[in-house]
């Protein structure tokens, strides 16, 4: 909040009372009085000024607009930290020159299966698996995912094949079984704006996968972020995955600019998931290495070896061959960005 | 699930694994051979094919496209039920020719304000209170409501007026607070798919205002009201609020004619909300009017004494008198469309 | 453009060499040091200053962002006219207190097509009749209208009813033609920002009917009446036909606050057109009448006799007999709002 | 149009009469009864069935939805021609496993300026000059461009440098002369539904550069690129330019998953540009680089010795510095992809 436009009608009276507000906020201000318009500058540490004080300016007798000149989040822009964050999970640094995969299905449908994919994708160079083990469908009358029994699951399967696991946090009341199973907790597009979820999130030691709403701009997926990060954690990943617009051919629209900007904006890593934003397999690698191309730090996949039978997002999953070819593929992308993926 | 369109490379051999995983599903299919395309059309009952069949078919070879002719909801639909539900809460009848008026402040801030602004919106016609105590905003620097002190203020606001009160769910661990305070749980926007959340709402006795989300589309809205259809609780009220487009003058674009198909499609109530959907104050009457005009079966506005001193949403708040000229002008609108406004 | 925000990091030398360059424009400027940023509000004409030197600044050294304070547009604006301006186009009052309808199929596909309805919306109360004579479709195999034939099937309906006429200009090339047929010369969505055709327009002396494009914010609609308007021609009416959204129910999302805020912004009429914007029959009439009620100075709606045979658009035509009841239905809305319906 | 839906209320006698009316196009039908809903998939040449004929058949009693199974375009799709096109500028080939980059400034300002960016895009590695000599901008108060003074000294550039010329058609009265002058036609976003001029460039011999509308679906390109082709001039390239959403940190949001769909959907060239798309030149190379990665046939960016001076677009023009570096960057990329950049 830090300038003020006028109305071509606004009386000296009304701009008195707004000086007079201002300085009650012990902020100062410069009056700029234009041929069309009176502008007023505000001075001081307008940080302070939440958007209730924001809106209560918007609405005083003789204001016109008010336009935030800083933006509203701090501790996730580079401005505040201009080095890269790296985020290190067992071993697997996420950030700077460091590729990182994640691999696995949408969901984890039976002990079996995740142990299969989880091998099957570790092979290929996936850093970490993924698997949901809650999954509330847009239809009330589809398969909703096992729940904690899922978890377990995954955590065999980091056992296994010693991949950290990401998973999806849907509910406030799982947080506790969350930290307890996964490596990454994810946070999904519906949940971005729950701003709840994530202030709790923020005083846990735990990394956050925070994924961009469906109608989320840039700028509120770091608003977001921030709720995380002024809790004390420090760890978050943002994810691109495509928003809503009013073309139909693919699910969404991968807004790949936001990932470039966002390297710019803010020293979180950003990845991409051109799974859930093109809805079609037959996008997903040349998004995936499009988003390298762009300067994600990773991507998140979809993979499962018979999407025939995949109990939920089998038209935008690869099969484990499909996902071997893109990892084949990613290498000499990833080196020609002059860096490395994967561990090591 | 009702229409499989084949690749026009699609053998014949493709065909054949189709249809017989159609009969395991207990369906029959009819095959029509046109010059350019073969077409599936699927017999049976499909509702009981889920998503993650119908995706499961989306992926096998030879297969181009599948076409759903059945809507995903069906509890919410005129077909499954003609006449309009009607909703009676403590004597205000929601639905059919009743036109019902919610009106209240963003936040709760204190008890004196809601008494204050409970009294005022009767007097101007209003059916119902609304107030929120659960206020999480885009930054995390801003005020976040008083919690169950504020819903005791609404109790104390409903005591003296007699209003019904709306009021927000946010979290689900708040959900038997919120049946013991409310008259209305509200969903809003963000939640509109917390799918776990409104499954459980669905075991409630309490009206839901369920919220278009942001960038959720009319058939979504009806799906997410089936989660709670489903699950036992008939009593879901509708509300349009906005969608997210490019336009910026206005916060959200106000979708009347979603109301007016809505109306069409579906046998539950369904309100409009100008405050949050223009974001403007000066908006709000026309929106309002032109919502009942276009069918609505009420209004949810915003009422603030004060709005310069407004803990959230000042700017798109009308005043107790901006209120009582809107009622009174909707008076005589009503009255044309046939309908009678408030209680009686 | 009366507001730079200097980057944190911006420099003196920065600060002195744009001072030096908004100098050389004639222009001063107050120079506000924050704790955060440094701004410059600029005093002067700005409304001289080009979007190129606009741009020239956004790239200088040290700027970080460059925020108009003006709107793009002036004789558009409320502010340079404050009382509306009313078009009489033969008689027929649009603006202020009175309300028309337009009317009339989407092509002219006969001479006694036109004629018959030119008839029947007459009778039904349309102060105008409409008609495409050119009508190219986003396929390129589909009927194309019949060109200046059915311009003369439309002044023969013209003569034999005295409704003036009102009708599509789609090239450059028949602006002379469509001077000499039309009453109001009508440009379309896809042309709204035709910039060199809007400036020929300015110099003619013909009502201008002007529709939004699809993807145009507010903002833009009136910088394309400027373009009329500053050539000389006053006489441009406004008409919001739907955006584009990820909405797919409709055909477009018809954005009824943006008639709302014109009618604040613009002393221009503004109409509303519900065929378009819906696509649907079903919509039109409620669509129709909530514009009423949300400001617009009329409507514009598509009648054919028999949709089913109709060249194009015919789901979102009316019947003459559904035309003739939603006048029969407007009369009272409209008096309710104190304005008159048609001629007298 | 090859699916028709009944509604579950349509009659026998509804069903009838449709038969009757497939038959009368020549049509034969299978007519499925399910449970729910009666389908009718229609056989025989449906490409013949035109729009409006499609649009009579959704409003005749009984339809509830007509499904489209075959594309609206035919010439453009890769079903008609498996192979990509080639189309060869004065040696320069675009397509298949050549990329190209067009490179200029914005408007053509004066013929030093444009020679001496001719000839630095030149050295730098680009195979074409841009440049526009019409230049309508959103306001009426910015600068226009030369006109055919501006052609002459882009062919001028073009004599000295050896560079093929590609400029933007604004009018169809200037056909003509841009047949003259350019070696490749623009047709600029605002004007890719321009159906008249379409279908004049469709006679023409000259390839044309059709740019995606700001809201145009990817299926609405093809069907604009259709308008060309059936005319007979086979050589066009699309060009994938950002569309408008909601998200404003960027002028538009470049849809790089489009260009990945449009080389499978298409055998035409397909290029991308992120000067418009994005509207910020620190985001150029990272979406040229990632538009190539994604499949793209080649890229088109603005270029200016001195943005800060640039009459239009100054903000999203790379100095030839960065075009320098940009071009150094892609070398190897292209060569990682397969493909040769430029000549030769």
């Amino acid at each position: 909040m830090d300038i003020i436009v006028l109305r071509p009608d606004a009386t000296d009276e009304a701009l008195r009372h707004l000086l007079k507000k201002l300085e009650s906020k012990g902020l100062s201000a410069h009056v700029s009085k234009g041929t069309e318009r009176t502008i007023v500058g505000v001075i001081g540490d307008t940080s302070r000024v939440t958007e209730e004080e924001e809106d209560a300016i918007r609405v005083m007798t003789g204001v016109e607009n008010v336009m935030r000149i800083l933006k509203p989040y701090k501790l996730a822009s580079r401005e505040f930290k201009a080095e890269g964050t790296l985020i290190d999970v067992k071993g697997r640094v996420i950030g700077d020159k460091k590729i990182q995969v994640i691999a696995g299905p949408c969901a984890i449908e039976n002990k079996t299966l995740i142990m299969n994919i989880a091998e099957k994708v570790k092979d290929a160079g996936a850093s970490f698996i993924r698997g949901g083990a809650f999954k509330p469908r847009t239809s009330p009358y589809s398969f909703q995912g096992l729940g904690e029994e899922g978890l377990q699951y995954l955590a065999d399967a980091r056992e296994r094949t010693g991949l950290p696991v990401v998973t999806e946090l849907m509910d406030p009341r799982d947080i506790e079984i969350m930290v307890k199973y996964a490596d990454i907790i994810q946070i999904g597009a519906r949940n971005m704006q729950n701003f709840m979820m994530l202030e709790e999130l923020g005083k846990m030691q735990k990394p956050i996968l925070l994924k961009r709403g469906l109608s989320a701009t840039i700028e509120e997926t770091l608003s977001a972020a921030e709720y995380v990060l002024k809790g004390g954690n420090r760890e978050v990943i943002l994810c691109e995955r495509g928003i809503r617009t009013f073309e139909t051919y693919t699910r969404n629209t991968l807004d790949l600019a936001a990932v470039a900007a966002l390297k710019m904006l803010t020293h979180l890593p950003v990845i991409a998931d051109p799974s859930h934003a093109t809805g079609r397999r037959d996008l997903i690698v040349p998004m995936a290495r499009a988003a390298i191309t762009a300067g994600a730090d990773g991507v998140m996949v979809e993979v499962h070896p018979d999407p025939e039978h995949a109990r939920c997002d089998g038209p935008q999953s690869l099969t484990p061959t499909g996902f071997s070819e893109l990892m084949d593929g990613l290498v000499p992308l990833v080196a020609l960005e002059g860096k490395h993926l994967g561990v090591g």
